[in-house]
């Protein structure tokens, strides 16, 4: 093979109670990479496209780039490759540099004999998230390349796929403004009391035994996060609004996807999911915010080799 | 029916991560209450054994006391019951006052019509318990109740049976000191640093999960509290070295039992079960601490009648 083409799915990173430890991945949006091998070492990106020019072309400052020399390096590989990469995460706050740094991941060792498994590949493909955001983060990067709901150890690095809802909706508001993970980081609290770590606890459990029993309901309900939500709101205009909203209109539960700018809902009725979407919509649009809604599942697959 | 027998066992509160959130059945052990219908309106204890004459005769100072009237008063019953109780958990920690509020509770829905549910007279007994001690804590009453592993919000008082581990073996130590609840709650830290929040949650997510999954490995190594274990360890003498002990014998994992002074381990394995006990036991002994070891599994039904 000298070529491969391969795609990673956006993914909700904490979904709600389950800070840097759950994350789930989204169908239809997600990050190309087409990876092409060439007799010299190293990496080159030859193309990107769907940034609006915002990413750089040098690899050692795009997480595909990191990722891809990451992997052969581990590899141990003389030879390189050079990579076209489409950008097609709408928005902050859905694992996009995670998306590229998992399809490059996992294009390279596709290219050079399938040696790792999709375990394996997850800590290699952190490296480049946590370059660019200097954190080693795991739950963007699990989902994006297991799929479905993913539950990581953020200490002793294990990713475990917890399975998936192929029931539950997911309503994606991405709204037009910006949002560093840095400054989404930074106003997190050092201290958590006693009782938002019970509660978040207990609502991160719930979820993780709701995906296992495939509970739509019980997962949905279980979006309550009291640590990073309250920190992050202030940052996302009309935060506030569009979780009413979403709640008023029937979604199960609502919360910041990640760090943030964007926001999910989640419901189990496609009817409801619409009226979701456009409640949240309209909310956003009284902070004379425009946002981008979509109506997904999760991912099944992960990261996966396409035509 | 004019009179029943009920027993409820004891169990495992926390278990390790899960703070007031998550708790186990413990089969083998558990209190037995005797109730009987009669005239005369009120509660009232005949007889009280296996305590060493420890606990109060007067209704309400009793959790078995306590609980039967809450529910006499519930269901709006004229008519009152003698209680006679055998105690049969053995030493602290093992949810002993939730035990004996669950079978009395139980036992007055059986005497009169069976109207409420387990998960209704759940809230209903842990009156009780926190008459006692001054907390509404459900971690000892929803296992004791339903079996097997269960969950609860304490702030929604909802309480859920995740599954039982059929192969799961648990090992516990039982030193032959007391240790008083309030005390134990006394030590702990009304704020948790941020990476606290994150690994316990992570594992209690993971521990619940793993009940789904009937995942006993997953689940064993899952018992790793960063949060109020730490804070209760210098109040049970020898807690160190007993749990290394445990861990060094082969113990998936190892913690307090809810509040103390109780320690328990879980295995997979009947062999490593008795060695595992051997070691906890000899641990202890190195502290001057006679301790008494029962190895046992997870109980299957919670509160029920017995001939």
């Amino acid at each position: 093979m000298k070529s491969v083409r391969v795609f990673a799915p956006a993914s909700v990173g904490n979904i709600g109670p389950g800070f840097d430890v759950l994350g789930m991945a989204l169908a239809g949006m997600g990050d190309t990479v087409l990876a092409t091998r060439r007799s010299e070492p190293g990496v080159s990106i030859i193309e990107i496209t769907g940034d609006r020019g915002r990413l750089s072309y040098k690899a050692d400052e795009n997480t595909a780039g990191i990722s891809a020399q990451t992997v052969l390096d581990h590899l141990g590989c003389r030879e390189g490759i050079s990579l076209t990469l489409h950008k097609g995460v709408p928005g902050t706050g859905l694992g996009s540099s995670a998306a590229s740094a998992v399809a490059a991941a996992y294009a390279v060792n596709l290219l050079f004999g399938e040696k790792l498994s999709k375990a394996e590949l997850v800590p290699l493909a952190a490296v480049a998230e946590s370059q660019v955001s200097r954190g080693f983060f795991l739950d963007n990067i699990g989902p994006s390349m297991m799929g479905g709901v993913t539950w990581n150890n953020p200490f002793t690095k294990e990713v475990v796929s917890l399975g998936r809802l192929e029931k539950a909706i997911v309503i994606v508001a991405i709204p037009d403004f910006p949002l560093l993970t840095k400054e989404s980081r930074r106003v997190l609290p050092g201290m958590i009391p006693m009782e938002h770590f019970i509660s978040n606890m207990a609502y991160a459990s719930m979820m993780a035994w709701a995906v296992a029993k495939k509970d739509v309901t019980r997962f949905g309900r279980s979006i309550q996060d009291r640590v990073a939500e309250a920190a992050r709101a202030p940052l996302i205009k009309g935060f506030e609004d569009v979780k009413k909203a979403a709640l008023s209109a029937g979604a199960l539960g609502c919360s910041i996807s990640g760090a943030g700018a964007s926001i999910f809902a989640v419901s189990d009725d496609p009817k409801k999911a619409e009226k979701i979407g456009k409640a949240m919509e309209k909310a956003f649009q009284g902070h004379q915010v425009v946002a981008e809604i979509r109506n997904t599942q999760m991912d099944r697959l992960g990261a996966r080799m396409i035509k």
